[in-house]
């Protein structure tokens, strides 16, 4: 049975799993230093049309926290969204990981920081007692299912220039943000200011392996001896970057972020439909947020469905991924008109 | 071209492979709640014949860190060889998870840790200026490619017994001590006095995902939070645990280890009869260590082979892995040959 | 010119001078080892009635740190008011000490926790993705300068019970929260819960050296490694000791707590007495908070006066301390009054 | 009793005391903004005849650690003599101040590191599986009682710029160094390119506190928030700051060095003479160290002499300490004779 709960609920794409087993013969050196490696950081310069650096860990909270703790020592702090995933979701891993750092939540409008929320987070404080903010943190996109478009982003660029903040940007589901947004790769990071992207690959096909990449070659500089030293450089490392390969070929990527869209769209289409019911957010990508009343929250879970109820906005997160079926949505708003 | 450098230039055995393949169908529940994964400990439980709590983190760095870090606490200290992979090819991994536990190097002989050893860094210094030994860390197959047997791990617990400390047993090479030893895995690790074992994947012919394995169930108290934080729990977990019981079934970890060591038997055997070389440890796994002269290495690298100089014992290491072929072994002694 | 900004302001009271000075004959074992340190903690099991285990350190943030991160992993967090010195003002220390635990503020009514400001925070989150609530941290007297009373600290007890939480009081301010409530040190901290108190002592009129009581033994275990790790040890730990010697014997911290809110009733009475001015809280310990018009605050800082705007709350905090004179508090009201 | 264990087991120096009396009047600004603070920074900057940047902390361990954690990233190592006290006797404070940084020692003479010591161990490995030199740590004067003259901190300076190391001497005895070099403070620091100094007061004759001196401003900052965060900055700073402007007044911080290496001298002298005895190493600073039979070293405690049995280089540590008084070296003398 298919499910909203979530993207990491659905399997491999085909096209990672036909590279990982393309990748699978014969012997190649370890740590990264294999051809699968070296061609899909390659095709990430073709893709972002910068020289930017690139990395593999083996999950989003890695990829996160050690981009984070890059730009950050123990007494700096980071500003983003209080829905964002590094603040509600990562066990607190982003201060694990920077010995420390501080997690600064700013104001926004639905899951997006502006320059207005950076800007009080800034200015609350200024002296030695109270941590320094250092980096502003976006979700592209949001944790709510909406995107920031180029002009909001660059009103971060612009509120980050104006405080020295680096812009770091969780792109947990980056393909379904450049889908909606018909946006080139290069538009929405290193042309607005990202300095680095944490680019979700689980979430878009893959079965393991998020990318980290940075677009000042600078930044870069000692970061495989970070990622050694957290028990994220993996050994057999093709079997990750094959992965991406496979579903960086031919926009594969790119496809199954607008498939999930498109999923989402068709699942709000029905909900609308539904005179009960109350959207919460703009479906900007592969989610749909949407108040369910408890018992037909506990109908549709006797009847097998599983799904998040959003933490801290109220409402069931409805999630879809690179395969959701057709049928899926059909069968889902079968069941939900039948409780209500 | 087939290696000796590291069992990491292997690729995934047929048995991952396929399992990973099965795991593929459909939608599970993320973070380990899938049926895959539950499947997988109880086999563990079975092996062990042992009601031990079984977690699965990325790689050997981050078992080995996570299982220490549960026991120390940032002013205790672990003791192990000065040739364990925890002090010498983790980048300091432990002692970042722990926040600064100190890793302290006992003498012992052939790579393993013996009473003696252990009691001289206890007994070195008890004061609060210098850090607590909480833990002995031994490796199986030890890192010079020796094995502890039962009587000599039994030594082992002894000096833990009488010193107050956990043992810590890092197995990345764990199938292969089995073999050697025609012991069950109970008789090497509870039955004397293991707390934790961290059991390696990737070097048994996973793609990726090793194995941490606590034999007390309270030690594991909250250890799922512990991998959660250090950026060590895998969404997608299926894809680790079905590649697991595609090598427990039918003891394909255990035929693999033995293939290893029979390659390992094989290539000691030819070098052997050599007479211009030196074998500088008796083999008891899927390695061997031989010195060679600097234009024989050289020579070696200019027709293609890689092979890890080992630091701190000189020489040259070859190893074996679940996939080296006979004919590898008899292209690399005729090339090594052809050049004394 | 004495000042309303801090209780830092003060220097040294005689009592702790002339202990300092008589401790300074001789050559006596370092590291907490002579015979001031001995006797202080015996000193300290009298007046609190209790097998009480006592450490000095060098401030209130390494007090408060340590404190919490002997309870605390890194995967934990501590609840406490969004006012809380820990979260406002030590620039992310615990964190730090803790590695990585986060500080989770709760509502609360004029800087005080309460039942239900503690069970919302733990019943927010109970998964493995957001930290664990491990401890609950009380500062007595608050922020606000209000104190908790016997019941108030009962209401937390219970929730510390209900919730599986240790309970941290920070004291900064202790002995200002004793004279206010007439009870004894044993009737607001272990007879109420309370698992460790960090006691000021730097606010109460010494140089330099704050206290930490564990009121369980077990708990303390190991925390001279702690102190020593993290740069707590006082070599010449004499000197700290001393200065308590000195301010226990007679009731001398008591006496300068009444002192100091003595001082705060009679600066609350006289801003009373003025319509314009607004009181913010109800002065309970040492400290009176009052809106005051920016052009009064500037005017006020032009003629040498020093205070801080409080940060969160609004106003100005004015803060009384052990030698806060009369007059002080005359000319303070009389440069306010010349600016309205 | 007078004692040859430690320099710690002197009091405070008259001059100490009288400005910490000084400066106890009335109220100053918290955190080092008092003139004190002020006046004793620029009195270091004539000292040094340079620009430096100074802080204060409580003591040596953790002016070691922060100054370490301002070079080193969690993945850097620092390399220093297996004596150095930051190896031996800080119980992993720079480990847990930096997050991971690994100490790793190098050979060298007499408690000395020089260059080809630091260069074996740069050259040992240079791959992401092992933490990345940074910093080169030197002892001046070293924990065995030796010292650096100006040539031997040429060679170490050689290697830093050769490796890319920076340099930090902790100077826990300093004064004691320059008393025995005639060298000016500044050419055995910056001119030899030394970058952070932790300067030792406690050993020198105060009751707390040392200093962080960076001569290069870039290194310091956001210095002040890594003391804040660590519990390292003192509300009541002028106590500190008050009692070094006292021993740098008529340089009675070099009078003392001076007294405790005459101390040393005398003692030395006394020593050579018994047949019986073997000094262990030059006598360069304010210690001797000799090797006592068993017997006798019981015999002495016996009297209620104390002292160290020195760890890892055998023997006994014989401290001279600020006032050690002639009477002190005749009687133990006297009282060791009557032993042999």
């Amino acid at each position: 049975m298919q499910q909203f709960a979530s993207d990491n609920y659905a399997g491999m794409c085909p096209e990672a799993l036909a590279y990982l087993e393309k990748a699978n013969g014969g012997h190649v050196p370890a740590y990264g230093e294999d051809p699968y490696t070296e061609e899909v950081c390659e095709r990430f310069r073709e893709i972002f049309k910068h020289d930017c650096e690139v990395f593999f860990v083996f999950n989003g909270t890695a990829a996160n926290s050690l981009a984070l703790s890059t730009y950050c020592k123990p007494y700096h702090s980071v500003i983003c969204s209080e829905f964002a995933h590094i603040e509600t979701d990562e066990c607190g891993a982003p201060e694990f990981f920077s010995h420390g750092s501080k997690i600064l939540t700013a104001a926004g409008e639905q899951g997006r920081l502006g320059y207005e929320g950076i800007a009080s987070v800034v200015h609350k404080r200024s002296d030695v007692h109270y941590p320094k903010p250092k980096v502003v943190s976006v979700t592209q996109a949001t944790e709510l299912g909406t995107v920031y478009d180029v002009n909001q982003l660059r009103n971060v660029q612009r509120a980050a220039q104006d405080f020295d903040l680096k812009i770091h940007m969780d792109g947990a589901r980056f393909a379904n943000a450049l889908a909606e947004l018909k946006a080139t790769p290069a538009e929405i990071t290193h042309e607005v200011g990202v300095d680095v992207l944490c680019l979700g690959g689980t979430k878009n096909g893959l079965a393991v392996g998020d990318a980290v990449i940075f677009f000042n070659r600078d930044d870069a500089a000692e970061f495989d001896y970070r990622c050694k030293q957290s028990g994220q450089l993996a050994s057999k490392m093709r079997f990750i970057s094959a992965q991406w390969l496979g579903i960086l070929e031919n926009d594969a990527w790119l496809k199954y972020g607008e498939h999930a869209n498109n999923c989402a769209i068709q699942l709000e289409s029905e909900l609308k439909k539904i005179d009960e019911l109350e959207l919460l957010f703009p479906r900007q990508a592969n989610s749909v947020f949407v108040n369910l009343p408890e018992h037909v929250r506990n109908g549709l879970a006797a009847k097998g469905w599983r799904f998040y109820t959003f933490i801290g906005a109220g409402g069931v997160r409805l999630m879809c991924s690179w395969n959701t079926q057709p049928e899926s949505i059909t069968n889902f708003i079968r069941d939900l008109k039948g409780l209500l």
